[in-house]
């Protein structure tokens, strides 16, 4: 595998590097992990990389790979650039006959996102979006429930995702993550919304199997002269039947355990925290709570996989996104050997999943300055 | 005092009896329990109230009570009747002189909140409406901070009460609280939204101290053949430029803690749980969470009053009701020694804070068969 | 019902009176409220007795009121008055014929608790001593749990009961809580054991059902010029062959939830928190966890009584005490009706539970001096 | 970095290769992963090292790496082998030069602990004992606060590890962790109190800054059949005149969330969970309760370090793991730079600690046997 983005100092990089050779199942062989080739030839010393695999350019790299001998070479390239370089990079990769791992969100507009899943499709590559919450093995479990109609026919959903370090006018007091994020060039039509309220929206959409089809939007901006939101409350409609609201927020000062979701079907409901990610709460109609946990009763037959670690010993966001790689990589194994891999048994967030949240994001934006109560998410 | 409905078996009369006396500022001394006078006079009796003090009318009791000698009469009644007669049982009592205790919803209708009004000032007798939230301690703690500017402008609210009571169809299983609560010419216009939804939206303008203006309702309901909505998500704008979302349901299985509400400064946070009621939950921008608690520590300085029990005893729904009343019996004994009672020092919820409940539901229940976006609360 | 101690101020006074009257099955009458005639009186207006109905002693009380007709005399005594007056008090009303209600702890020795058990045998009233968490209804619950052998043969238990209030010198300060507490002649031989760590206790044996036989213990005290424990760390054995701890603290600062007890057993596990009270945990062996809330699920068909207020109302510590009221008081009634309360229908704190709690200090007292590891508790 | 065991399936070996590489300052070159040549060989495979860095016995490749090229050549041998193990490998591996990283317990005797200190010292090589807890950022944050006094001294620590996993007999059902914990020969004195009491009585001591000295332990076993303790309970003296509990089970049916530790000074007292790792709970003396989280607020600036994830994350075991290896591996590579290693800045669990480990658990094991009360802890 090699990496192209996430040089000294990304967390990002470090954070998919650890989480993508934790089971074994790839490893680090080369990299352009900086627009500067000096840059990038520290990173890869850092890593300990030889010279030789440590490229100035992802131009550079998807050319010359290919020409190594095949035991050798890079069959896969993990995207960890800034968010606008994450289409054009992904698209040269699968050109030049590699399989990608994209960070999320997987382009900059929903054109974009259409014009990969095409590509995708002809190069017969296979591609994968880190949406990683959904390799949490209770929301997981949380699907399963769902799609085993544990639940009943799903009412209503009530995901939530606030944060508090944009409660501040960081942005121009050097902090580089708020300036990108708040940039509409950089960042595009939403920065709330589109950083912490879209996988909010994913995660509630991945474990009730059901996408959301219509809006009714109030992104709002609390920081004077910031020009994107920093708020989001959105009421929402999916495809089958079901309510919610999906709440995500930056300046709700001393929020920090992140994204909630609670799912209310006619015979029970669920919850599930980050705060607490090994535990799921399960309502039943006229029947005590229920608290499954990850590699413990009901969940541990359910769930099984996923779970390195003793049970009660803490699992966090890096498990979490080590379950994704490892998924995706079996599904790349199983490409590799000339089989199909099939999504009910390998199932990772692809790149239909990236043009679903894109068209989301439009209508949301959309909504948002519109008198109209409901907006229809695009197909 | 004297209390109209509340007969044998009615849990919210015996809560009211308990709650009021709880402090020795007032004593049951008559009663009109039932409508019919047979059911008033064993309720009477299980009260150990002698017989000549339980009426079979209101009317009678509001008729009778003025002739007995004055230090043995009634000054006070409490209304706990089904909603539909809080009006006309209000309206009567003031007109006989008595000072009235009114369990919410005051009235059925915003015009009658408004001749209600109209006749407290006519009559210059007091007039309360047990708005019961607004009783816990943290609550009115969480109110004094904002009013002292501690948390910075607001700018964002989240106020949710979740039940599950009404999951499945109880109406017609012969549940006699879900039954009228179902019905639109017992409950009105909304049901879950009038019922819960408002106190959340109460608390969230009592916090605050600001009113919501605006809102944008999506009220829904999820069983088949059920006239009232059973869920009620509203997005909402407060005068003072702060917006938020006010969630409501009764088929969220499982719920049971009740209300939350958050509230989200430029300096700060705060977050209070009905399930916690003693704990206020404060965050401060750049500096740790702080866990206030009656009747230690900061708390204890501010919130001397209304905690009557040692530290860490579990205070419940009684407590919060009985604080209403004490604070209210204090209005009106100050009332009875002719000063007259001001709302800083004796603030309990009158009949202003019942009008604009009224007005709310009204805004609500238009939005929501609407298809612009935003709808104004009347004034 | 009459009242001794508990006049203006009195918290315990207020609380007793509030849980005795919260069903309608008791009515104060009558009270001798103070050790001063005056003060006795000015308690007795303000909580609207008449006259002749408020005593000077409680000698003239236990005098006066069984010459009064029968339908309007007291019928029982709640005794809340300073510790060392419980045993004179309760043992003088039960020679006057009356039922009695006492405050815990019920005596200050072995011996006393031992004359008062002969005394309610000869005289055949009843008397109850109100270690009120057994009056929690989760508490009860886990209690038939157990005795259902629902969690198979009871292992190990583990009891908790920190308090902060004593890690200053509170005694020395003017805080008369502190001050009688800590003076060995009005509190006996134990602090810290006596007030809080022999409840937790009491609750172990409860919900077991099985006597704690053996303890080896450890009083510390933390504060210098103290003279009694204000922290107690106790190994206990069971009789049936469970082992434990029992800990009790009153100089750990910040702990305000109280009481904590864990159960342990061959097939599942408890817990219970004050801080929590309407809930028990529940743990499986191989399952998922499982929450019991008062009034929802399994619990509901279990413990249908003593839960007042609808689902997810935060009941507290008035609830709890009128719980051991209701029980006591049906007691009571079945009495003065001639039958035999029987103790499997009607299961309130007696004389008895009273005796071995008096007991277990005298052993814990005895092994915190001990260097011998194991002392057995007296029969 | 070579290391010892940790083979194909061994979660402990991966769990040290991930967090030892976490933060890219030691890269894993060689291994003898097993103890037939065979397994090492693909366990090597696995691992994409090349086949003559793979050896079949730590003896040959203690020999054969000395002689590699020094830019080469592996520095640090990782120890992760069956206990009975650890002493003889990291014997030899000092032997040869080698600095050792040495998977908890450190030996299988008080004898063998010092004598692995002497070599230590001999050798002049760095030894690390993976007590891993205190490598969460929020133990080393109490143990600061502890240090500087902010709780004032110390009078209470309460520390617990309660499990639940051999509540049955799996020792007989084919489970071969329960089988070599509670086998005496490959185990030791002691089940519960060697594998998990000592890990808490460990992290009391790291946060206190004081050692145990005296213990009254009652080691249990709840399974018939079952050589070693299954349950221990053991009341602690501190050195600096602090007393508490250390309490571990492996019965307790339900736990999960492993340790947790309280501390009570004299003007505060703190409280951290594991099931919770990033915060750390802060109760001050006539103050509201301060919640301290890594990366936010005061902690920020105390403990700056060892977090690599944004705020509110969830950092796992893994991140615990890896904050001790860097910090020894910042060690190393000082001592490499021949500049001795400062304890103030580079604190790592040492080879003294693990002496210290093995004498508490001498004692404990004695003192339950014993019908004295008190046993002190040898030096």
């Amino acid at each position: 595998m090699g990496m192209v983005g996430g040089g000294r100092g990304a967390q990002i990089g470090r954070a998919h590097r650890v989480a993508a050779q934790m089971d074994g199942k790839a490893q680090l062989v080369c990299g352009a992990f900086s627009s500067t080739k000096q840059r990038s030839r520290d990173s890869g010393r850092d890593l300990f990389l030889p010279a030789e695999r440590v490229y100035g350019t992802y131009r550079e790299m998807f050319r010359k790979e290919p020409r190594r001998p095949e035991e050798d070479r890079m069959d896969l390239v993990v995207v960890v650039t800034p968010n606008n370089m994450h289409y054009p990079v992904a698209m040269a990769a699968l050109d030049a006959g590699f399989h990608v791992v994209c960070d999320k969100p997987m382009t900059m507009t929903l054109d974009e996102a259409k014009n990969l899943a095409r590509k995708v499709k002809m190069s017969e590559r296979l591609l994968c979006v880190t949406h990683y919450f959904t390799g949490y093995p209770m929301i997981v479990e949380a699907r399963r429930l769902v799609a085993k109609g544990r639940l009943g026919a799903i009412r209503r959903v009530v995901a939530e995702y606030p944060q508090g370090w944009l409660a501040t006018r960081l942005e121009t007091m050097g902090n580089k993550q708020a300036a990108w994020r708040t940039d509409p060039k950089r960042a595009g039509a939403t920065c709330c919304m589109g950083d912490i309220g879209s996988q909010a929206a994913n995660v509630a959409e991945y474990i009730t199997g059901s996408q959301i089809s219509e809006v009714c939007a109030n992104l709002t901006t609390s920081i004077k002269g910031r020009p994107l939101d920093d708020d989001a409350s959105v009421l929402v409609r999916f495809k089958d039947g079901a309510q919610g609201i999906v709440w995500a927020s930056q300046i709700a000062i001393g929020e920090e355990d992140g994204l909630t979701i609670r799912v209310y079907g006619e015979d029970g409901s669920l919850a599930w925290r980050q705060g607490q990610p090994n535990r799921l709460v399960l309502h039943w109609s006229g029947k005590s709570t229920e608290i499954r946990r990850t590699k413990t009763g009901a969940a541990a037959k359910d769930a099984p996989a996923n779970t390195r670690l003793p049970t009660g010993y803490p699992e966090g966001y890096l498990d979490a996104l080590a379950n994704i790689y490892s998924t995706f990589l079996d599904a790349v194994a199983r490409d590799m050997e000339g089989k199909k891999p099939k999504k009910d048994d390998l199932d990772y967030p692809d790149v239909y999943d990236g043009i679903h949240n894109m068209a989301f994001l439009r209508a949301v934006v959309r909504s948002s300055r519109s008198k109209e109560k409901w907006i229809k998410v695009p197909k």
